[in-house]
């Protein structure tokens, strides 16, 4: 049986369904010969480590009860030190976290998971890498900030995977990640890559306006709780970024053409999300209205898509002809088409489900159980 | 630099085209800190293999004279021993490939490709595991065979990659070994998995008689020489079988319901290409035309698909929804709808070409990259 020493950071939606889909594998990894042994669970104040993390694990009921806990909204720190664990706080924790990165990563190998949303957790990602373990991440942050801190999280590119940073657990990162290793060259990546503003442009569609289905989707719970931080597009230009990246391009976040779709008089800092969402986004509705009909009398919709070509990343609205894969998308789930020499006059097309921490914590698992070779 | 040595059995078009793609890569690899080291090259009567195949590769001249000669349909043992390899025939060169294989195999790991199409393999490969090899397939026919046959191909599964068995270079394998690993219960696949009946289904739903679709499909070098052997639905049966068996499900071909588009009384034995062309096809236009547009009322359209579901494999025409993803597929395109707990009302869809030698090899390349963790 293959041991993989795992350290989990972050625990929140996407980290809590991570513990449990491990849970609930053991059966299946055990036929497959693998077993996740987790050693520490961190939030973004405390560590849970087990006493002695060469030879033990947290074990299965504590593992549920740190989703317990969370999930209830708690900090990891009310888990208090039992038997089977100890609790660090504050700068101990970092230490505690970085030494069992020290002590792991060059013995039996550790993969360490980012599935926080911070990008405080860059600097121990790039120490783990240094420290010989492996890098799993769901959190966009820590690649989509600096080129250096990218240079340090890729170092040795076998030992990062980050499927879910892009699409969920749909296997974009997987499936490019092959064209490239296979000399196929990509010559440009199209994407709707927000289940959010696919809801949204699906809905305008239907000749809505946009603060009625703006309103409707935060009621669905489909946007975050400020929606402007979907309508801004930045969560659309980091997975862009991290797309260009994997193709090799030396792009940084400051480069990339983001039309957000409210206006910056309507930003956080001068207005209240109600405000926004009552009086602020109605501004907006007919500027799109009248885009909505222009598409339309030329055969297309609009989408909020992400386009890499040449050296550029754009995210934006675009009109894309109605009966285009792009353009039949309906509701929030996510396509990318890829073109390259394979996939040249029709692209290589992967859709579904983009977001959701079910399937954003499969991607991660799938990556660790991908990782496997790499360990002892 | 990781040296990965490579034996390739089958030097037809997907083969070439793969030793043109790993000399075309050579740059690319290196920069990836990866060599693949062609050590032998088989077609069905012979093997040309390295001096040493410890020490020694068949260097990039050699693979282009490979790729030359047999471009020109001449045997393997026109090339000649040289300087740089030697030439092995009949029985000799199978011995002399299963010592290759007992030779790399346990000490610097060998990567056996097999991009023929014949069953024959399956001996060598099946004792190649058993040595100690990885192997890639874009044949079908191994992973077709007995269980016995393919528990024993299957043994290590991390040692065994097959791609390109299933919409060529598409990454439909590479995904769903993801969503197996997750924990990700697949209820169902639903699959367009032939170019050539894709193109066929696509025509046919423009209101042309099948005849004349399958006529024109064979002068545009679609279909196989004898038509018949896409119309079958032989090997759209393989690729079903080929998933349901990576889903775990313990099925033989002979318990999958095949659909054939022609009737016994037009087979290969009892009636000549020309003459099933010319005078068998045109009996079975009527029948088609009204099944077409009995879909067309039903808001449908046909489309000869491979449904997985349960412990069945079925094969054959269905009615599938007009605006479905599986509904809108034009041409020659494969796709694929995976549905399990992640991809639930909405299924998992991964399109593109899903034929050709380029990606097929393309496939296999990818494959072997992947598994590069496993050579020391």
């Amino acid at each position: 049986m293959k041991k993989i020493p795992v350290l989990l950071m972050g625990c929140g939606g996407v980290g809590r369904h991570l513990l449990q889909h491990i849970v609930s594998c053991r059966s299946l990894h055990a036929g497959m010969g693998v077993h996740l042994r987790v050693v520490g669970v961190c939030d973004s104040k405390s560590l849970v480590a087990s006493v002695d993390v060469l030879k033990e694990e947290l074990n299965d009921e504590l593992l549920s009860e740190v989703c317990h806990i969370k999930s209830t909204g708690s900090p990891l720190s009310n888990l208090g030190a039992s038997g089977g664990c100890q609790v660090f706080n504050g700068s101990e924790a970092k230490r505690e976290t970085e030494e069992i990165a020290k002590l792991l990563g060059k013995s039996t190998g550790l993969a360490v998971l980012d599935c926080s949303a911070s990008l405080e957790t860059v600097e121990i990602l790039i120490k783990a890498v240094d420290l010989g373990c492996c890098v799993v991440l769901a959190n966009k942050k820590p690649l989509t900030s600096t080129l250096e801190h990218y240079d340090k999280l890729a170092l040795h590119p076998r030992f990062i995977r980050h499927e879910s940073t892009v699409g969920a657990g749909l296997p974009v990162i997987a499936s490019l990640s092959r064209i490239i290793s296979s000399g196929d060259p990509v010559h440009r990546i199209v994407g709707s890559l927000s289940g959010t503003l696919g809801y949204v442009m699906s809905e305008l569609e239907d000749g809505k306006p946009l603060s009625q289905v703006v309103r409707a989707a935060k009621t669905l719970g489909y946007t975050e709780p400020d929606p402007r931080d979907d309508l801004s597009g930045m969560d659309v230009a980091r997975k862009g970024l991290i797309l260009a990246r994997l193709l090799g391009k030396r792009i940084i976040m400051d480069s990339i053409k983001i039309e957000s779709l409210y206006h910056e008089d309507m930003g956080p800092e001068l207005m209240s999300v109600d405000d926004f969402l009552h009086n602020g986004i109605a501004k907006l509705d007919q500027n799109i209205e009248e885009r909505v009909k222009r598409a339309s009398s030329n055969g297309c919709v609009l989408r909020y898509v992400c386009v890499i070509e040449g050296s550029s990343v754009q995210v934006g609205i675009r009109e894309v002809p109605k009966d285009s894969p792009l353009g039949r998308l309906r509701g929030s789930d996510n396509i990318v088409e890829i073109y390259s020499r394979c996939y040249k006059e029709q692209p290589l097309v992967i859709q579904g489900a983009g977001a959701g921490n079910d399937t954003t914590a499969a991607g991660v698992l799938a990556d660790i159980i991908d990782m496997q070779d790499l360990f002892p």
